[in-house]
């Protein structure tokens, strides 16, 4: 019996078939139709469906059950989407309108929160029953899961680390607060940060790159660039000490990094584990691994697979 | 059957025999013979307990387990007293100790965590299973509860407020870090902040007060007093802040502010309030009560009897 697995991101929409054991039978993408609304969407989903079953061939197995991972707040119980603005969703029923399409049962979370299930599954998470993971993209995505199970505390939406406050009267963020994690160590922060050093007239091999990326600045860091460096450290400081701080409050086993720049490891890595080991100091009386998510891009659907185990009886 | 419950401090003995329903039959205090160690500790309570069951009379249920609170990390699983800077103690087998000294099972943890316990089962967080209890004294001391159990996270002894970071570069700790929330919150900070204020010159009603106490700042502060405000506002400010991001990672759903200072109720807890639901701003999509202890001293005590009901059959 396979389970359906899809991750709706702002640029496209990832989907697997995947077994009870965690492998991917089968596994396939096609971009975000995010002009058509909910319906070019679900129209899209049907297809990536389609396409699956195909794959998965004669001797593929049939989904019973599926999961969903979409990029905004969801109130997991109701299935309901309240906010989704990288898709331009408000108060969308998904799990609804997602059971009328596919004819099977369904259950809709948190892009993060899905990934991050994943990686416990089936990533850099197996050995963990309680683990952070965060995110670094355009925003900051995040996820505390305890005892195996994803925390969704008082406001129902789980950990939100991209906007916890790390430099008092820091940065204006998009969420109307100031100094959030998001807005100092995120990738677009990142970038933003390396603009106004090459802006400023530091000599950079980053000089004219356009449009810069993050990866320009992994990358440039990797050739001993000084600006590159600067940055990518400064954004380490911030995200160490923010971990630092979940540690003291949540203390979770293992701490997973995921997003592209964490995939390039060590360079990004070590000056994370740094700050947090540094802003931990005496209390670190036992070692939280660091370490850099496995599932790459497929994190979200696996760990919709995943979720989905929970609607099937027995 | 009763519970005997005993919260150890720096400078008092503090215990009582509570009922199963949570009632207290007794209570009694002792000064702390630190200066006797270990031994002159357990004198002490001997006679304590002792004395309690005089108290509780003929007709007072004599205690069949008890549970004790150490200021200090705590190995709960072993009853082992990892550092208890307070006391002078360093790996001290307690429980086997009070075992052997009260003829009881006996179960040991640090003194925030049996304080929140004692709010949770009879106090400021009866009507919730997962909160989040600060104490504002020399030090910050926390207990983060989750589904009515304290949360050890990875490290063992759960929440360390006091050390979060909450101002980077910022005063240096007795703990070797900087800019934990403790330089910035606690009693101790206050008055540090306000002898600041003093030698500088500014004109205040605490001038000439020796010793300063966080209390006269409060006092101070209601009579309008423009040092006693400004520092109480900024305590306020850091500790909101630390707080919405612990709401923003492990979600409590109320948090609940013990201590002497904050048993003076609204004048320390409306800034508090404030800063914390300006640092949530838009994330803040359920009031999360920010609320005063209501057990003061007799908290740890209730809280240690109520951990020691696990210790009972059935």
């Amino acid at each position: 019996m396979g389970l359906l697995g899809i991750d709706i991101g702002g640029t496209s929409i990832k989907a697997g078939i995947v077994s009870r054991e965690g492998r991917i039978l089968a596994k396939s993408r096609i971009p975000t139709a995010r002009e058509a609304g909910v319906a070019g969407v679900l129209e899209g989903i049907k297809k990536l469906v389609e396409d699956l079953r195909e794959r998965a061939g004669p001797g593929g197995e049939s989904p019973a059950v599926a999961g969903v991972g979409v990029p905004g707040s969801v109130e997991a119980e109701q299935g309901l989407v309240r906010l989704a603005p990288n898709l331009g969703w408000q108060n969308v029923a998904l799990r609804e309108q997602l059971q009328e399409l596919l004819k099977l049962p369904v259950t809709v979370d948190n892009d993060a929160h899905m990934a991050a299930l994943g990686e416990m599954w089936q990533g850099a998470g197996r050995e963990y029953g309680d683990l952070l993971m965060i995110t670094l993209g355009t925003g900051i995505g995040s996820a505390l899961i305890l005892g195996g199970a994803v925390h969704r505390g008082a406001f129902g939406y789980g950990a939100e680390m991209g906007h916890v406050k790390v430099l008092p009267d820091g940065p204006p963020c998009r969420c109307g607060g100031r100094g959030c994690l998001e807005t100092l160590a995120s990738a677009t922060a990142m970038v933003r940060m390396a603009e106004r050093e090459l802006a400023a007239g530091c000599p950079s091999l980053l000089s004219g790159r356009r449009p810069l990326e993050a990866r320009d600045i992994v990358e440039g860091a990797a050739r001993g660039d000084e600006v590159s460096r600067k940055v990518l450290n400064t954004a380490a400081r911030y995200l160490g000490t923010a971990l630092a701080n979940a540690a003291l409050v949540a203390g979770p086993a293992v701490i997973i990094i995921g997003g592209g720049v964490a995939q390039a490891g060590d360079i990004v890595l070590e000056p994370v584990r740094r700050a947090f080991a540094e802003a931990l100091g005496a209390w670190q009386v036992k070692a939280v691994p660091v370490v850099a998510a496995q599932l790459g891009n497929d994190a979200g659907f696996i760990g919709a697979a995943y979720a989905a185990q929970n609607l099937l009886g027995g």
